[in-house]
């Protein structure tokens, strides 16, 4: 038998298996998590998240270890969680994230975790809040969220972050340009990562003149760094402070965190209605009906919710 | 005062406009819809689902003009559904993709269609089996399903398709390693494009090692091919009628199409919930609490369910 309460209370005082042991029931859909959560509410809301995204190659992963280093050298507690959305063609990359955040594994001021939701209904829509929460609860004064690629309507970065990073590198041009729109309506920071390399002060015009276009109230930094010799770390932690700044003074910060919360809720309503549905034995005489052709998908939703 | 049983009359005549019209439907979350699939539903059920997948860059959009042509030469009637899953990274791709599909522009054997979801609720999840279902009705006897990447939960190419295809290139040996589990459980056939450039042999060794090691009933097929000059059209086709005849034989298409229609009538299901959740008021209060840390969002979801 578990003890939750020893457990969630372990956690907030920092303890790494304890935290560590907490994302493991996030990421299992532990039927314990209802009461984790109940414990864990109020000690929640402090937490910073940042994400950071970009194209396989950019340099995620050396990115977030810079940043670590910097937020570790002002004494923040730092969470670390890295999103797998479980693609075949992405899970190779993470293995190497791991590796990489290896100096840091013996620092107790950082928790760094990857998480993987293969095969559970919800996805990670629905884990990856929870585990923020556990994070946030544990003392992270800033979580990175680190995900492979964007636009992945599960693993929404823009919707779970304070503030998103969209790391670019130079020669990568052409989808840039290629992905205006997308990018600039998610991007608080862009990260011209491998900046000593060639075209990347034509990388970091094309992108002066993409934010120069764009119609938010907030104008998107953008911050050269080459982070694999930790040149840029001071810019890029001036520029998320200076971002976290405009979320305070401007009521963003608020409004971002009650969408957020309401994705959240959503989420977890409907995972347990889903679960519902399939475990609904209408289900397959429905579908059956529906192979046939004699009758819609629309009137066996009907039948099926009635 | 749109004429649905007319518009419905005139695609399954195969009246290209008449198709591209019921898509726009389904892209638009239309009301119709529901009037439209329930006079589809007596005319579906006899297309054959062909998914195309593959990383960026593997010549996903040659391959499948190449498949076309192959097709066409046999007769058949075929239907193209690029899906775009919004992704901001992704995006341009496509729009090379409809200019390279021009060449059967004037053909009438062939219906050719990108689509987005971009923003709705239910998403492509929701929106391409919808989509299947018109070019089915439309008398497509083989609808190609092209995705940008692979793994995606919403855009699970493997979960709509009969047979899904997972293109490779000389030179991405890597990232084939890296994902050897991911891959192998979805790929039918596996296409080695390119392979007249340098590696193309160990490209087709790797995958066969690979599939020597499946523990699946159906050994994917290994098919070398240069699209871009139509080498390999032939040995394609072959490859997938006689994962076709398998299909039937063994019985999987009828236990795939039914998976496959649970999970269409689940995401209509799913959506109708969601949009009311969406409305009830409830959920800005519930949001504010959880915020505030006097929730925790289970509790939040049971009382926005209750």
């Amino acid at each position: 038998m578990m003890d939750v309460a020893d457990l969630v209370e372990r956690a907030r005082r920092g303890h790494p298996r304890a935290v560590a042991r907490l994302i493991s029931l996030v990421e299992d859909a532990s039927p314990e998590l209802r009461e984790v959560m109940a414990a864990l509410a109020p000690h929640t809301g402090r937490a910073r998240v940042i994400g950071l995204t970009g194209s396989p190659g950019v340099g995620k992963s050396t990115t977030t270890a810079m940043l670590v280093r910097a937020l570790r050298g002002q004494g923040r507690r730092v969470g670390v969680l890295a999103v797998d959305p479980s693609s075949p063609f992405t899970g190779g990359a993470l293995l190497g994230d791991r590796v990489r955040m290896q100096d840091h594994a013996t620092d107790d001021g950082v928790f760094i975790r990857s998480m993987a939701s293969r095969g559970h209904l919800g996805g990670l829509a629905w884990a990856t809040p929870q585990a923020l929460r556990v994070l946030d609860a544990a003392g992270c004064e800033v979580i990175l969220v680190e995900t492979v690629g964007v636009g992945q309507a599960e693993v929404d970065i823009a919707g779970l972050a304070d503030t998103t990073l969209v790391l670019v590198a130079p020669g990568m041009g052409d989808s840039i340009q290629a992905a205006k729109a997308g990018i600039l309506e998610i991007a608080d920071v862009f990260v011209v990562n491998k900046a000593d390399r060639e075209g990347a002060q034509s990388t970091v015009r094309d992108l002066r003149n993409m934010v120069a276009l764009a119609t938010r109230d907030w104008k998107p930094a953008i911050v050269p760094t080459v982070a694999a010799r930790n040149e840029g770390a001071d810019d890029l932690v001036q520029a998320l402070d200076k971002h976290q700044a405009w979320l305070e003074e401007s009521g963003e910060l608020q409004r971002r965190r009650l969408a957020r919360v309401r994705d959240e809720i959503e989420a977890i309503a409907l995972t347990s209605l889903r679960v519902d549905l399939r475990d609904d034995g209408r289900l397959d005489t429905l579908a059956d009906r529906v192979l046939a052709g004699s009758l819609d998908p629309y009137t066996a939703a009907d039948e099926l919710l009635a």
